[in-house]
C-alpha cells in the first residue's frame, strides 16, 4: 500500500453493499469511497464456494488498481467464503469482510447466549456466521437459516406492509418460538442478525415481527464502525475535512443498478453516475 | 447438422427451463434430450442484453458440441436478446425460442385482443413479447409487468398459499382491473402470458387470482408442442420407440441444481446425476 492512496474500496456482487456503503460515508465524511458492484455475476448467494472465490479475486483486482489504502468486502457471502484469499492475493492492503464485526457485535449483544443469523443460502452453508461466534464464545447456539425472499423484496422496494410481514412470520417465527421440549422460561434467542447486506432495509419489519427484546445487528453498520478503527489504529485516516468523494463502479446494467441501488443507499443515484466497468 | 446427430439440445439460465425440458420429455419420450442450465451465471433476467447474448453463445456452444439436431433455448430473457445471434452462428442447426410460440398462443386464446405478460425485468424491458405479438396480430394492447418476486417464490418452492397469493393480487390485479374512464362492459384482458420458465409452478394459484375467464399460456407447454410440430417437419423425429435419454449440464451447484430443480422438472433429480461443465 502507498503511503498516498487515498481510497476506501467497497466490494459487493450487486447493491446490496450500499447499505455499508452508506453507513461508511456518514461515519466518514472526509474519506474518498469507491464501490464496485460486480452486477454482472450477481447474486453470489447461490454460487458454489470456488466461484464466488474466484469472481471476488477478479472484481477486488479492478478496485486494487485505484489507489486503495483499504478494502471493505460488503458482502457476506464473499466475506465466508473469500476473505483468506483476498488478503493473500493483495496483501499488505488491509481487507476486511462484514461478516466478523457482525458476529463480534451479536456476542456481545446476547445475553441468552442463543443467536439466530438470516443470510443467503451460500453464507448459511458454508458455516461462516456459525464458526466465527462459537470462535468469539465457545457453546453458543446459532440458528441460521437462509431467506431468499428477503433479498428479493428488498430489490423489488417492497420493504414494509401486509406481505413483507406474512414472509418475515414464516422465516422468522419458527427461530424465536420456544423449542419442544423445553421448560417454560428457558432462555430465549435475543439476537438476530442480518447476515446479508440486502436486508437493513427491511429491519423495521423484522423488529416487529420478533420483539422489542430481541437485538438486531446490522452488519452494515457494525463494519463501517470497524473500519473506521481500523483506519484510526493505522494511522490512514485522513486529516483534512472533505467532503471526500464517492465513485460508484458496476459490472453490468447501470441504470438497473442507479434504481434499485438508491433505495440501500438511501440517497438518489443518477444512471450517468455509474461507471460500467469490464472485467 | 449431421444426419445422424441425435439430440435436442435445450439451454436456460438456470433450473426454470426444466418446466420446458418436462414438457419435451412427456410429448416425446423416445428423444434424448439434453439440458444445459449456466447456474453460474444466473439469472439472466436482470442483466443487460450485450451480456444475455455473450452467455447464451457460449453455453449454447458447450451443446453444440454434443451431437445437436435441435436447439432450444428454453429460457425468455435468452430467447427475446439472443435468438438471432445464436441463429447466426449455429446456422444450419434449428434453434427455437420460448418467446415465439408463447406469443403465437396468445394470440389464438385472446378474443379481446388485451393481453397481459408477466416476466423477468430484461424480458419486459426489451419489449419482445409485446413486438411479437404485435406482429401476429396488430392492434393487440399488451400490458407487460416484471414480476420477480414470483421467480424467488418459485426456487423457494412456495407454490401456494396465503403469502402467494397476497403477492399474485398485488402483481396482477392492476393488469385485470378495469380501466379509468372507459364505460362498463367494456373488452377485458382475457390472457395471461407466463413469459418465464419459472411461472407455471405458481400457475394454479395465478389462475385463481385472476379468475377462469383469463387463459393462461405458458411458454413451456406451447413450446414443446412447437418443437415436435418443427421436427416432424423436418423429419428429425426418431423413428424408433426408445425411451430416449435426459442428460443434465449445469455450470455450478449441483446439489442447488437438483434440490430446486425437481419441483420444475417434476421428478426427484440426483446431485450425482448433474454434470458440470466450465465454460
Amino acid at each position: 500500500v502507498k503511503k498516498t492512496a487515498r481510497s476506501i474500496g467497497v466490494f459487493d456482487s450487486g447493491v446490496g453493499g450500499l447499505t455499508v456503503l452508506r453507513a461508511l460515508r456518514a461515519l466518514l465524511p472526509a474519506e474518498d469511497l469507491i464501490y464496485l458492484g460486480d452486477t454482472a455475476r450477481l447474486p453470489y448467494g447461490t454460487k458454489s464456494r470456488e466461484s464466488v472465490v474466484r469472481y471476488s479475486l477478479h472484481a477486488a483486482e479492478v478496485l486494487a488498481q485505484r489507489d486503495l489504502k483499504y478494502l471493505v468486502v460488503a458482502c457476506n457471502t464473499a466475506s465466508a467464503a473469500a476473505l483468506h484469499a483476498l488478503r493473500d492475493r493483495f496483501a499488505p492492503l488491509p481487507v476486511i469482510g462484514v461478516l466478523e464485526p457482525g458476529a463480534r457485535a451479536a456476542v456481545a449483544a446476547s445475553r441468552s447466549n442463543r443467536i439466530a443469523v438470516i443470510a443467503t443460502e451460500g453464507t448459511v452453508q458454508g458455516g461462516a456466521y456459525q464458526e466465527a461466534i462459537q470462535l468469539l464464545r465457545p457453546g453458543v447456539a446459532v440458528d441460521a437459516r437462509a431467506c431468499p425472499l428477503f433479498v428479493a423484496l428488498a430489490e423489488e422496494g417492497w420493504t414494509d406492509g401486509a406481505i413483507v410481514e406474512a414472509i418475515a412470520r414464516r422465516y422468522l417465527e419458527p427461530m424465536f418460538a420456544p423449542r419442544a421440549g423445553e421448560r417454560a422460561g428457558a432462555a430465549a434467542t435475543d439476537v438476530l442478525v442480518l447476515g446479508c447486506t440486502h436486508f437493513p432495509v427491511l429491519a423495521g419489519c423484522m423488529q416487529r415481527v420478533v420483539g422489542p427484546l430481541v437485538t438486531l445487528v446490522d452488519s452494515a453498520g457494525t463494519t463501517a464502525r470497524a473500519v473506521a478503527d481500523q483506519l484510526a489504529a493505522l494511522a490512514l485516516l485522513r486529516s483534512d475535512s472533505g467532503p471526500g468523494r464517492t465513485s460508484l463502479l458496476a459490472t453490468d446494467g447501470a441504470a438497473r443498478f442507479a434504481r434499485i441501488g438508491s433505495q440501500f443507499f438511501g440517497e438518489k443515484i443518477a444512471p450517468e453516475g455509474v461507471e460500467i466497468v469490464d472485467l
